[in-house]
């Protein structure tokens, strides 16, 4: 361990990755960790290991871990459950460090022969000196180390980390955040949580250097006082965003057969995270929107918001839908309005706050308006609504997508002294100008350090969550 | 009047249509209006007035509506709101029956002239002996007669009615619920309202067969008493769906400078319009959300549902949704679980409701389990969960998307004897492969009868919606 380095540091930092049940033929596990590990450009020697291959995608075939001619650091295994026992004994007699059991059929299925072969695994585990990611998840995506689990993962690295006992929600948030500029330090999928839990991931993200925001999705904690603990320590220095799973009767079953966790009462828990800073969030989209605040926001210091951009009842809706969320919309200061009144003499005195931009009818008094509001002390953010539905909706209109309001937000936005955040809606349709009109543009936001947010409602509720954790955070300082 | 028509029936139908002031100048919105109803494809004579033109887009242009060569049933107005008072006289003059005055710039600029304007136009508009569809407003969208106002808008029409104080709310509602299949018989944009009002929008869209669902966004009412009759009169026959503006402080301030209509208070709004049957809504997301369901579930008999498709963390999040939206999850019934064992007898006792389908390992028992949750009295409805985020991760999944479970979903969904819910996420995103096969998925979704949600949260909240209306009109008939 270099000095300074978090004990867990080696769990992210493999040199070597053996592949246990990689078979050669195509669309199996173990075969496709192997093709992951080549397409993220895992820069050490990958083995493959199968009791009977020679060859997996290019690489030499082992029979066994014990096999692999150099040191092994780090083994995922796509082996059954009842292989697993072996695997673990022979991955210690090897020197390997971390096995990540992409293996399930463990206690989530409810049977308790299942259950015992999972405690058994896990004496096997401690007794090689090894630590264990899973059993029943995806693994890790560590781009920096060429290490991920899916094709549409970016291979750019970014300060964002993501841990989850479901890899499927891994999936959904690295995909979707993307697609509005997040980028990953460190994403675990750590199913069962049998060994390595969420508490010891918590605690590593704290000190990593590598992460500034952290997402967590849990179904259940093994030690609820480590969790708190952990969590109160990482939102003293960075922003923590909790989904819990099993909130419901219902969730709460599903989350028993799906690893084996023991959900707990919700209102206890909530009330719990609250208090040691943690944000919490009702479903992945919320994930996303409060990760995307954090990561491109300015700290949110108050909820009193100016609005501008989009017209008529999409104004009436900005206006409803941040106080419904917990914002101030504040009226129009008077010196706001004085200094506009050169501008647009004849409509000084009907703007507002939002500005609805349907009645300057082409006078130019956005940018201004900006600038004034982002200087003006009585809003503590800003939020910028695009409107495309009503300026898209011909291929010529495409064209228009990045001038005027646009270009202001782009321009202006990342000048601001204070939040501001942007509201374009999906790029989804028929018309292929269309999508790559909008998809342009939210790719332009995000280059520019500017968060996109797909509704007024989304946007307001991410300002709202953010703002309660520097709140939390300046009450613990 | 036709025998058993609606007295209003002649404002849908105009056999000719003038557009005061119609620049031939391209930008402009008269001349706008008259490109639009040729795009629409207007079939009876289109007469564009302007006091010096003697062309608009390949049509002659007369000096004033009195000079058209044939009998106007119709005017849409872009004069300014000073010369509005003339041609209402002129209108009167002419035999003129509809007056769409997109002219603006009356009491919702907050200036007491401009309000003594107005009413200067509604005694003209009495006087003359016609009916005035605004001012403020972008007017009709009736795609069966050709007339509408953006260019996106299908040409094919449908049994949805909207009829909304914005017309931005009309251009969102309508591209973005047609993405969904949503179709339209009448969407009317009918800003301050002056003379027609969102009551008789109501009664008459009560009587129109070519419409069965109705939705509507308002600001402020009229006559709150006709209203709510309307309303209740409306829903015993067909569901109506309200989004009000102006629910909060800064809404009813923007309300003001929007239509300059009185938002009024929003506890005392609520429970009246839930008394008389309507369906209550957030936002467009959720009113598109729910005119989807009126569209094309069967009705929602009760709250129990049964989820298939999607797996791990998002089977999880399904049944939180699911429960948090005010659905019951049930257990898997101990019949259903039996008729099961024999095709997948491994898993028979994992899995639950929601369905995980990652349990299954490719056993094939999704389809099975569709016709027996279909089929089983413990279900009042179903909800399909695609998973897309998991299953297209790279070029040739796209060539998948259409079979196994999406397949499963499109066959055996229309088959169902209980409303069938599809949840199928956004195509956003940079890659054209995945955007084209998404926006594939969703249309032979709803082309084959089948509602689409792009979250389970959104699913579950129409379901719940719906249901309260069948509940409600059970309750009254």
């Amino acid at each position: 361990m270099a000095p300074g380095e978090h004990p867990l540091e080696f769990v992210f930092r493999p040199r070597s990755i053996a592949v246990a049940g990689a078979s050669p033929q195509r669309g199996g596990s173990g075969n496709e960790y192997v093709r992951q590990l080549q397409h993220c450009g895992f820069a050490g020697p990958i083995y493959p290991v199968h009791p009977a291959a020679t060859a997996v995608e290019g690489l030499p075939a082992y029979r066994s871990v014990l096999d692999a001619p150099g040191p092994v650091d780090y083994v995922i295994s796509a082996v059954p459950a009842a292989a697993l026992p072996q695997l673990v004994d022979e991955c210690g007699r090897k020197g390997v460090r971390v096995l990540h059991a992409f293996t399930g059929r463990f206690r989530e299925t409810g049977s308790s022969e299942a259950a015992a072969l999972e405690q058994e695994v896990l004496r096997r585990v401690r007794s090689a000196g090894l630590r264990l990611i899973g059993p029943n998840c995806m693994g890790l995506y560590v781009p920096q180390q060429g290490i991920g689990f899916k094709y549409n993962f970016p291979q750019d690295p970014g300060p964002i980390a993501f841990l989850s006992q479901s890899g499927g929600n891994c999936a959904e948030l690295v995909y979707r955040g993307s697609l509005r500029g997040l980028r990953f330090s460190k994403v675990i999928s750590y199913g069962n949580g049998l060994d390595l839990t969420e508490s010891d991931f918590l605690e590593y993200l704290a000190a990593d250097p590598e992460t500034t925001v952290v997402g967590a999705y849990t179904e259940g904690v093994r030690d609820g006082r480590r969790f708190l603990a952990a969590v109160k320590g990482l939102a003293a220095s960075k922003p923590v965003v909790l989904l819990k799973g099993g909130r419901t009767g219902a969730g709460a079953r599903s989350v028993a057969s799906h690893t084996g966790s023991l959900a707990g009462a919700t209102a206890v828990w909530d009330a719990a995270c609250r208090q040691a800073g943690a944000v919490q969030v009702a479903d992945l989209e919320e994930m996303i929107d409060v990760l995307v605040a954090f990561r491109f926001l300015k700290p949110v210091r108050g909820l009193a918001v100016g609005v501008v951009g989009g017209g008529g009842g999409r104004t009436v809706q900005s206006a409803d839908d941040c106080e419904a969320a917990g914002l101030t919309v504040v009226p129009l200061p008077s010196e706001v309005r004085e200094r506009l009144r050169p501008l647009a003499p004849a409509f000084a005195d009907w703007i507002g706050n939002p500005l609805d931009v349907s009645i300057l009818a082409g006078a130019n008094v956005l940018p201004e308006m900006i600038r004034l509001m982002g200087a003006h002390p009585a809003f503590h953010a800003l939020i910028a609504n695009v409107g495309e539905d009503w300026s898209l909706d011909t291929p010529e209109s495409a064209g228009r997508m990045l001038t005027g309001t646009l270009k202001s937000f782009l321009e202006l936005g990342p000048l601001q002294p204070k939040p501001f955040a942007v509201v374009l809606g999906t790029s989804e349709g028929p018309e292929e100008w269309r999508w790559r009109a909008i998809e342009e543009a939210k790719r332009r936001f995000w280059e520019a350090g500017l968060p996109v947010f797909p509704t007024i409602a989304r946007a307001a509720r991410a300002l709202v969550n953010a703002h309660a954790y520097y709140r939390w955070r300046e009450s613990v300082s």
